[in-house]
């Protein structure tokens, strides 16, 4: 256990907030809720940014890019939309020092003005479906804060599409639910649960929401990334209409659907010990690092230039640093680089030289177990087949983790006792009435009703009546 | 010309505003001020983006992101920039349903709460230079507002940089110049001038300011990205220091630097032309567009097989697409492009099948001139080839319309009448005071003393007093 950090066993929460600073992933900001992303998680972000947006592009989409500010009005159009995001809003009043006629709101999301400009551009059937995604910086007034989890201000994707039938906005719906599934567990090595929220959980405006719910290694649960199925009720709110193929005037069905800054906490909780981050070499800022070691000075040079030949040959096919600071022993950069999370650390010493290997330490196997030999032809290859170890090896132990974290119960008792450590799996065909109960005795909620079901039918965990669906309990971030 | 566009020559501005909004560059939102850019538009700006951010990393910079809002009192730390930017700003009087203790400030640039961070961060030596680069949009509440050029919420790169001496800030400073201005020059194909700006025209809270000048195709300058020179200014109003290598605190020395979405305006007044957009093939979200020809029914499949298999070929090197639309002619098809600014457009008709050759259209060089016929084999490096050509060209198309457009004056009369339609180069002496009565008797400002001086001495154009730099003088957007 490293003594520069709480252990996770002694406090999870507060090894959260110390490792997600030490590591230089972000600082708190003179600014109520707002956090700084510093140069070493917002690499890790633009990272998530990249795999996520090329898979947007392959899927059709397109970027573009929407105002900061909405007017007031507009979210006073969709009556759920407005009750759920009412509480948490930001509200410019003053605008070239003058009070403003109407106030403008900070986007929270932005469904509205996206619907007031979708509303300008359908006329037709041609123009459907029209498939947007925006990056953006967003504004929910948070009374409880945390670093990537729940800030004030974050950033995120918003993708936001219009098609002219329910099935194909139902498709499209799933269709990202799918990309963020295969990003979680491709990229993240984060294996989550892929399912529709409940009603009392679902977004506020949407007919229907999915999600990918992970297990932090706290056992709770931590919602990842969302999708929504809006039906028709901000095309009706917005008027979005089209001519169909018939001439007749249709409202749209629309989709919207996020990731934010928060998966960042996800790949924290996920894999992250008490040494500090792990970080999934796909997405990770430094991939590898270089630690030349030498004792006597006359080892210096040789060493060195080993080092350096090896950094300029890896540096065309990985992301990796080379560490030839001074002033610091090779054992204080180990635990620097290994609380940082890098997933490969090559050491170059001496006798390395003289035989013409590195040595490989694996920051997901601690100890000796971690470490191999591996000669300096070929290199390249073997680096790339390490990284791709590693990546299966933390997606693997954090699919044991939850698994082993899982429990299927039958009776409330056992889901009571489940979700003090990780996740309940049960019947359930209870309303929200009954959801609100279980939060208020468990603190646990309905995390999803996941895609994969059992099929047949079974007793409901909580009311007892017939049920076809099983549900994921637990409690949540 | 075009009959959907008005022409350049009978109003430029209308010209300008009519083909953004037609090209699908942007459009304007309900929110005063602010626009939406769409699709074809945002991918320009992100091909500018990844250009610009190519060129920060290899200056060892990195991203990092800041808070949107930013307490009021911080912008009155600096007595400069909070005169420079009192009157723009939007502020956040209400969060969370309640209202604010201390009113927030959507950040109009973020000098302030970056340096903020800067006190903290920054200890030793060892922690300089920092140079963190920042991608964000900013608010300044403008009155009259244009698409891309002047906008009350717009996007931007802020570069904040500290270091433990002037020399190196300096240097950094004009690192900077030197990084947009090789940006203007070889992506965007813009023949800027680099230059410092006068007294008057420099940033809120800056000791120097320098900038890229370019003339746009009515002669007017359009400042399209600018470096600043801090000094000490804002290293002591946030209290930013370091122990040096004597183990004594000093102050640091900062810069500032950034690009807009602006620069997305200087493309299209560079090179348009009355057909509409002229992109630059470096940035262009389309490099190539592939029309298929045929006028009887047994020739389509033909040329429909060739034109996809030539796009599937050229997809791997040049941003390419292939133009299969129904219900369109070729000719509509041709202006759709032109209109939209695709650089190069390929042509596959039945004679180009039967001969294994398709014919490329220049965008740049209307007309027959621009037609020339390639064959299939090697077709990847033609195109790659063409591509460089026309950028090539449009650069130079640009520079001599700008050395066209630019006199070298020595009375004031003269000056008046150059920058009636471009820009007067003239010896330089003058104070704030003299600035302000050229403005207001014509209109134009020194736009930069540029880098480039021509040495020696000569007599100001205006005072008459000895002078030993030459300044541009335009009107300005």
């Amino acid at each position: 256990m490293a003594d520069f950090l709480t252990s996770q066993g002694e406090d999870f929460s507060k090894w959260y907030n110390e490792i997600v600073q030490k590591a230089d992933l972000a600082d708190y900001s003179p600014v109520r809720g707002c956090m700084v992303i510093k140069p070493y998680g917002y690499t890790l972000w633009e990272n998530i940014r990249d795999a996520l947006d090329r898979r947007f592009k392959a899927t059709g989409h397109v970027n573009a890019y929407f105002p900061l500010f909405i007017p007031e009005s507009f979210l006073q159009k969709e009556a759920e939309h407005v009750e759920g995001f009412s509480p948490e809003l930001a509200v410019v009043t003053i605008g070239g020092g003058a009070e403003l006629e109407e106030r403008l709101i900070v986007r929270p999301t932005s469904e509205t003005i996206i619907g007031h400009m979708y509303a300008k551009w359908i006329q037709s059937y041609r123009d459907l479906p029209l498939l947007i995604n925006q990056w953006a910086n967003v504004v929910r007034w948070e009374m409880r804060t945390r670093l990537f989890l729940r800030t004030t201000e974050f950033l995120w994707q918003e993708g936001h599409t219009a098609h002219a039938t329910s099935d194909e906005a139902m498709e499209e719906t799933l269709r990202m639910l799918g990309v963020y599934t295969d990003f979680a567990m491709n990229e993240a090595a984060i294996p989550v649960l892929p399912g529709r929220k409940s009603e009392s959980e679902k977004f506020a405006g949407a007919v229907a929401s999915y999600t990918i719910e992970a297990m932090m290694k706290d056992g709770k649960a931590l919602q990842s990334g969302t999708s929504h199925f809006l039906g028709q009720n901000f095309a009706r709110a917005f008027d979005i209409k089209f001519l169909d193929e018939n001439n007749e005037q249709q409202l749209v069905w629309t989709t919207s659907w996020g990731v934010s800054t928060r998966m960042v906490g996800a790949i924290v909780m996920t894999h992250g010990d008490d040494q500090g981050l792990v970080l999934p070499p796909r997405l990770a800022p430094i991939q590898v690092v270089i630690v030349p070691i030498w004792r006597k000075d006359e080892e210096r040079a040789a060493v060195l230039e080993a080092a350096q030949q090896l950094h300029a040959r890896l540096k065309g096919s990985a992301r990796v640093e080379l560490d030839v600071r001074e002033g610091f022993t090779a054992g204080w950069k180990f635990n620097e680089w290994e609380m940082r999370g890098v997933p490969l650390r090559i050491e170059v010493g001496p006798r390395d030289v003289a035989n013409r290997q590195v040595m490989f330490a694996r920051r997901d196997v601690p100890g000796r177990e971690g470490k191999t030999a591996a000669p300096w032809d070929g290199l390249e290859t073997t680096v790339a087949e390490m990284l791709a170890t590693i990546q299966q090896a933390i997606f693997q132990k954090a699919l044991d983790f939850r698994d082993s974290h899982t429990w299927d119960v039958s009776t409330y008792d056992e889901l009571k006792e489940a979700v003090e450590t990780g996740f309940a799996r049960a019947w359930w065909a209870g309303d929200a009435a009954d959801e609100a109960r279980i939060k208020e005795e468990t603190k646990a909620t309905v995390r999803c009703i996941p895609t994969e079901q059992p099929g047949g039918a079974g007793t409901c965990v909580y009311t007892g009546k017939p049920a076809t669906e099983v549900a994921i309990f637990g409690k949540a971030y």
